[in-house]
């Protein structure tokens, strides 16, 4: 009987779920008297527990991030690209661990959870979390697998800020912080964009301030703005052009306002797909974690003093075409850390797909991501 | 007594309306049996009928390209900036004129005019309309001002397409194209944009199709997004970071959903000002004009091509910050017409504020355009 799945492919992976009892207060005033944390492993952890990498996910993804739960999947978890067996992300050497974020919509404990003060969905009524409340969260969810210090914590996009936020918040348990496609804080740009998005889906009739679930509805037609607009920001104009350019679905101007050129009907695809499956509120919720991060506004709006006793060493990933979060944004973080005499490596990867790119086969991406790796697992035998 | 406005502004202006009961065949197919077309004039026609100069307006403009409609407005024309006594513009030399493009919602026919065929408005029903379709009713405007040929056909944004569209269409009808902050096709992510503008609007439950006038209603929460939407791609990221960079409304973080960075707070603002006055039926007439313009398209997709047999002289600018039409755009027009040998002169202005810097008193920008037009007025006296 043929394997069901690739050779490099952790293949079936099985979700799991831990329980935290301890109340966790968050930046915005209010606590959690208990939550989950949903996660997935992949790899085997070794005696010394020094093998262990945390990886960090984006603003709509989750815990699954390789392999694949069923053995019809025709996809694989979100970074199938760089983690399984001789990939960047090794786990022939390295114990895996992914967690879905507080306030998600994917097992971990967020607006679709119950409400112990209410014993309904808490919907809108989940606290606004941020990334210095995620990285709390998973410092607890790290003593309970009894990982004192990770050899890695890595991310991509939202995912990147995350392991920044973790070098400066907990120094002593990472030894490398691996932070891609990232910002040290959103411009006016990024967070106008996420405003739009969020009106998009709060201005929706079905958005009932959030409270949609007890109506029976969902604001499909807000969430689907949102993943629209954020769509277009994921994509460069040259990585849209070279897959969409402007040609016509029918091959001729229909002169209505039905789907015409491919790129609409890309859209509006991705855009349905997306909003069948995901929370609205936990939507919010994330685009608000991203609003917010700005680690250097407790060091006096100081990057440099904010990373200053950090003790990881940082592996810094950009992409040419990115213009969500652009190359500029990440040399920001490498001149911060270049100014506290900090151990850095900083690769711009020359990649025509935009911010999206961290998720792609790119083939210098990867070898310098597994060179990077190779560095880590030296020291995680 | 004082006078109420500024010594280089054209002062009280008073729009004008002609009609047109020649039939005027669509590119769409349809027909528009007759049509109104509103506009503007400022400074004097001379006698040999030389120095008339043809402003085109973008996107969600009008005819009210400079001057005051009342003695109380605060608000000018939406090119005050560049015409005026002395201005690049000089009324004290040209005759400008503007008109409301067909399918507005600023008193030339559109979908707010009733349609002949049922005594109601046109609303949804109004044709979709090209810039070709604009170029060639704007002739017969010519014909009935008894202006044989422009002395300049000028315009910035979908405004500078259409100037493009003139020099290519009605070769002999300008001896100058002045294209400004244009491209001279949309990319797949300037039309995924108008896309998801137009999504916002059409799935607004108060659309009804674009029926909304007949249910007393307007689809308020769709404009709103669709110009929010706008306004991020008109302002540059270094701009908006400039005007607003990071800062809170009121001070500190509220962990809600209310309005929080200044940059909200301005979206918000400008999208109600804009939705109030703005017809939903109009803007999306407008998104898909500028998604159907290609010039090229006639001519095998060659530029070049199109542009060999246009006989007016061109002045192209581009702005560095400008993403929505960047300079590359430009370029590719300049490149066509020196491919040519067509008489080009190009200027890439340094400019932060982004597509809007088309508007904008930038010094460099106005003595550029300003000794153009003293070479647009020699041979116009």
């Amino acid at each position: 009987m043929p394997e069901p799945f690739p050779a490099d492919s952790v293949g079936l992976v099985v979700p799991k779920s831990i329980h935290f009892d301890e109340p966790l207060s968050l930046d915005g005033g209010k606590t959690l008297e208990y939550y989950d944390l949903v996660y997935e492993t992949y790899g085997e952890l070794n005696a010394s527990r020094s093998n262990a990498v945390l990886v960090c996910h984006a603003l709509s993804s989750d815990a699954h991030a390789a392999g694949y739960h069923h053995v019809d999947d025709r996809k694989s978890g979100w970074w199938e690209t760089c983690i399984g067996p001789g990939k960047p992300i090794d786990t022939e050497r390295f114990f895996v661990v992914c967690s879905n974020n507080l306030g998600g919509c994917r097992g971990s404990t967020g607006p679709m959870s119950t409400n112990p003060a209410t014993g309904r969905p808490y919907g809108p009524d989940f606290p606004v979390v941020t990334v210095k409340d995620w990285t709390r969260s998973q410092a607890r969810f790290s003593d309970a697998l009894g990982i004192k210090q990770w050899a890695a914590v890595i991310g991509g996009s939202l995912g990147g800020m995350q392991a920044l936020q973790w070098a400066i918040d907990l120094p002593n348990r990472l030894r490398h912080a691996v932070v891609i496609a990232a910002a040290p804080k959103l411009s006016a740009q990024n967070i106008a964009f996420n405003e739009v998005a969020r009106q998009a889906i709060r201005s929706d009739p079905d958005f009932y301030d959030g409270r949609y679930d007890e109506h029976g509805v969902k604001p499909l037609r807000g969430l689907k703005l949102a993943r629209m607009l954020g769509h277009i920001t994921y994509l460069s104009d040259d990585a849209m052009g070279g897959k969409f350019g402007r040609e016509l679905r029918d091959g001729k101007f229909g002169f209505g306002f039905d789907v015409e050129f491919q790129v609409e009907s890309y859209l509006r695809h991705q855009a349905e797909a997306f909003a069948e499956h995901f929370d609205a509120n936990t939507y919010l919720l994330m685009t608000k974690a991203l609003d917010y991060f700005d680690p250097a506004a407790d060091y006096d709006h100081n990057l440099a003093k904010a990373l200053d006793h950090a003790t990881a060493k940082f592996f810094v990933v950009s992409f040419t075409s990115d213009w969500r979060f652009s190359s500029a944004r990440s040399r920001e973080i490498v001149k911060a850390l270049l100014d506290d005499d900090q151990d850095v490596s900083y690769a711009e990867i020359e990649a025509h797909q935009g911010h999206d790119a961290f998720l792609m086969p790119i083939p210098h991406y990867l070898d310098v991501f597994r060179a990077y790796m190779n560095r880590v697992a030296e020291v995680s035998r």
